[in-house]
């Protein structure tokens, strides 16, 4: 077990604006850190930060900084590292998130997800910092051939976003193995699927666009965006036919990305590791949706679609590693995931942009 | 089968100054295409231009041009390709190229091999230009589980060099299926163990520091600049206990780069696939040490060492695919591959540098 505040170990968040950074910064605020956010906001805003200062207040909010760059211009990481003189640690939250958006746009996501890593690998080897917490994905395990999903099953990308994640991990391990005994430590985290908000209502996700993930489609449909939502296949061998995930709520992420950090800073050996962040329970699509009406007094009408090439039947986490090693279990259940986005989305219909 | 000269194509080859690079660009000349190399120098020098332009004589080496530039440089290749109004295809050689380096220094082979990568295709996506030959290698094969290997095995790379080669397949074959019909074209084409020089004896490998790989130690020992030569394994299953391994000659690996480029100047449907460039055949170590003692006249001391962790018994190729699709055949035996292996080394024993 991996307890203790941070002692003002200084911390650079990477996409520490968007939907899972912000998150993680306010509680790594509260525990004592001090952090550096780089963002490009390409896919995120300023205001979610802002939010992060009013929710810790004026006492904490000065140990945030937030420096707009790009992790593809070797340049804006060269000067971060020179003007902060370098970090403790690295929390690498930024990259391209959409599996559909990456069968498109390939390019794109290797430019961004790949070369954008091997720039702040770079960066940090020169500035030796050499403690990294990587957001990897669930999508490593591919349609997995058991469930749960365990740490060391066989690892199968299926799509550009999961070549991108798998490879960063490749990239990680070889490095770490190359660097020699207690230099670099690493830990990839591999998110099932980050569902919920900030309790306050103040933070959540703003995705652009429509949305490919179910839980924000859900929210769209709800505040009258979008007509209805489409369920991708009935007739799967699960309790109601839909397909069954792991949801875990965007706070429970947060504090396993503390928990990986103090493992970081903690004396054992740790070299290069995996952990999964997920509930360890399957939730159908069926049964999200009833839960979000609940949540929200909603009627979600559906629309039965057949199956999408590539979508497995059932995908959840192992947790047992986590919980024994990081010390670190989800504790929300799809009820609190689904009050506390439906209390952001219904607070902030149009995201972070304010009412259109 | 694909033939026919080319008709004045004017043809970026990345890389062009090195070891298969060089030997490539003489038969481009040769066959009519107009060659513009990039290349860093970082493990290759100009003289081996200076060489291919008086191989190719005054009418064919006006249509060489040579801009020293990096690829993890994008400035570079704007540059390049404002400068020349894109290209008709691109032959994609530069690359870190060590096993062992490659594990001591990841970071560096992720930088060169994949940011490179990415950064050229960005280019040609940006000026248009979708046709690329690939240097992949036959270590996306890693162990093999059946020789000979044919294009269609399951791919597995062992080792940070190996990754960057198989991940850079993978990164053309995503870019090529988002394209769309008829976008791009891509050939990769997978080397088994290149050795051999040109039958001129002007151009040939020239490899910095102490050589990893068999035929360039074979000709340091030759020559008297290593003591013997060490033998990793003597109890594999094979002929004499040695590892068996599919050498091929720099001239057809030359001719097999030029089929590639016809294939894809060629009407026919083919996306993104790859070739296998081997003879077909394996020759043992003490096979190939036998060859070069007999082609140089010289005695190469050997020295029995146990096997190295991740070495196959036995790699060999498929070559019926090339054959079929490409109209390519290896020419030269391992007698040849040792003649001008031979007949390189004694006119060039410090290689380009001239005498020290």
């Amino acid at each position: 077990m991996v307890s203790g505040k941070g002692r003002g170990e200084r911390i650079l968040v990477t996409g520490g604006a968007g939907f899972i950074g912000s998150h993680t910064v306010v509680e790594l605020l509260r525990q004592g850190y001090k952090v550096w956010v780089m963002d490009n906001l390409q896919n995120s805003c300023v205001e979610a930060l802002h939010r992060v200062c009013h929710l810790v207040g004026p006492r904490l909010s000065p140990n945030l900084q937030f420096h707009h760059g790009d992790l593809c211009n070797p340049a804006d990481l060269d000067r971060l590292f020179n003007a902060s003189s370098s970090f403790d640690a690295v929390i690498h939250f930024a990259g391209l998130k959409g599996v559909g958006d990456s069968v498109v746009n390939p390019l794109h996501y290797y430019h961004n997800n790949i070369v954008g890593t091997v720039n702040l690998f770079q960066a940090m080897a020169k500035f030796n910092c050499k403690k990294m917490v990587f957001s990897s994905s669930a999508t490593v395990y591919g349609q997995p051939e058991e469930v749960p999903c365990a740490e060391e099953s066989k690892l199968h990308a299926m799509n550009p976003y999961g070549r991108s994640k798998l490879f960063a991990e490749e990239m990680g391990r070889d490095i770490e193995k190359a660097g020699g005994e207690g230099e670099w430590r690493m830990i990839f985290l591999r998110y099932f699927n980050p569902v919920g908000a900030h309790e306050s209502g103040k933070l959540g996700e703003d995705p652009r666009g429509i949305p490919n993930n179910l839980m924000p489609y859900i929210q769209q449909v709800a505040v009258g965006r979008l007509p209805h939502l489409n369920v991708y296949g009935h007739d799967y061998p699960t309790n109601d036919g839909t397909a069954v995930r792991d949801y875990i709520h965007v706070m429970d992420l947060a504090h396993g990305h503390v928990a990986a950090l103090r493992k970081l800073f903690a004396n054992d050996t740790i070299g290069c590791t995996a952990y999964n962040l997920g509930t360890g329970r399957g939730t159908s699509v069926l049964e999200m949706v009833a839960a979000f009406e609940k949540a929200s007094g909603k009627k979600i009408p559906i629309k039965m679609c057949p199956r999408r090439p590539g979508d497995a039947t059932a995908v959840y986490a192992s947790t047992e590693k986590a919980e024994k090693e990081l010390g670190w279990k989800a504790k929300y259940g799809i009820e609190e995931m689904c009050r506390d986005q439906w209390n952001w989305v219904s607070n902030n219909p149009w995201g972070y942009q304010g009412n259109h």
